[in-house]
């Protein structure tokens, strides 16, 4: 398993009229969690566009358990657990900072498109980075 | 099955790089087809807050199948199905205003929380509503 | 003066703690009602864009006078009222659907870059339709 | 004159299809940098708030220069230089973390409302903490 903690504070802008998080600000965090993520094993949002390839969001999905709060500090922990077939899973938790409750867990599946938009094999040096960091 | 459609339209402020709109802005599309959905059984969301009930989201789920361009028209259609036991389960589907093309499909589970914020039976009035407008 | 009125309503999503419209949404408003009125005199973004054109956002300024609230329907009335030179200046009025109040008062201006992203005069087909379009 | 610091970095939500941050999202930033600045010298949004005092914004002001790109890393510079009258001014600067350049500039204006939503004076726990962080 390849894993990255990537630490977000909530500000103003998120917060809704219950006073929690709103609901698709979530997917922003599991965007920003899974950019780290990549970034770590070397797989940068501009190298692997400038490859030509493209990773566009097939699935999104969200349980939330607890609501977030203003000025809560949580930790995006963005995991990879098996190798890409057709589409990339990635998976998420929305963990509270201080005492690692669960908050808010999910995923995204991603597809492999070459630059006329088709979809393409998984291209070798993103199967490499995989293997490189450890994933079994 | 309840049945709403809500026309909608991209503009620039949801496009991304890719020249698509980005993947949590389909949750804002969702609740506003949810909320007219809600609006056309006379479940308003402030009517229901003025009940001291509140409706958050337990999940979120969007399969994306096309991407949406600049000024595409859309229509989000939702729907209520079955009768909440738990949680109030909405579908939707994304269509292109002009084909009906599917764009994308997902749905939203909603808990019933009362005034202290714990969870409580799904109110009578919620249960009217859907059975006078049809649900069976 | 060419003028656009265009409805918008209020949801959920941009609604803060506070119970009224998160102040950064206002310049979505704009950005909608600016669509609007530039596509009302020919001028849509997707054919500006295909001139080789961009039109970014230099300024923007907005003066907040009474809080938007949910499912409010607002007015976003768009205008220009003279000539470009440097830069395209455009006013708005946010106004409440039903008595016309103003809620919110702003404006933007736009430079005109050619497509290596150089300032370049103030092209003659958009000089053209803001002629054919009444502008004094 | 009070001063922050605040690093923030671009991930892709922000960006257009121009390839640069979209023009509202420079409001967001300013909030995270203004609420940064606040928490430094004593506050803190909730605490404010727990006085019965809202800030909300009355004018927001953006001058656009250099775009920001994906995964940029700029500096939030929020400043108070005077002392509040009827409104407290906040000015941003957005600076690329690297060379210091000056990307965008903006200014905030808050008024002060009491818990009935009606203007008052400047409270003295405000005056207090410009004046003891050394606010001339």
């Amino acid at each position: 398993m390849i894993i990255n903690n990537h630490p977000i504070k909530v500000y103003y802008r998120d917060i809704d009229q219950m006073g929690i998080v709103y609901y698709s600000r979530y997917l922003e965090y599991f965007e920003e969690g899974r950019t780290e993520l990549l970034n770590q094993i070397g797989l940068d949002v501009l190298s692997i566009e400038k490859n030509g390839i493209l990773l566009p969001v097939t699935t999104s999905h969200c349980d939330y358990k607890v609501g977030l709060k203003l000025e809560q500090e949580i930790i995006i922990e963005s995991s990879i657990k098996k190798y890409p077939k057709a589409t990339l899973h990635i998976d998420y938790k929305v963990l509270n900072s201080t005492n690692k409750e669960i908050m808010a867990v999910g995923y995204t599946n991603h597809a492999f498109l070459n630059n006329l938009g088709n979809p393409m094999r998984v291209p070798k040096f993103i199967l490499n980075a995989l293997k490189i960091n450890g994933l079994l």
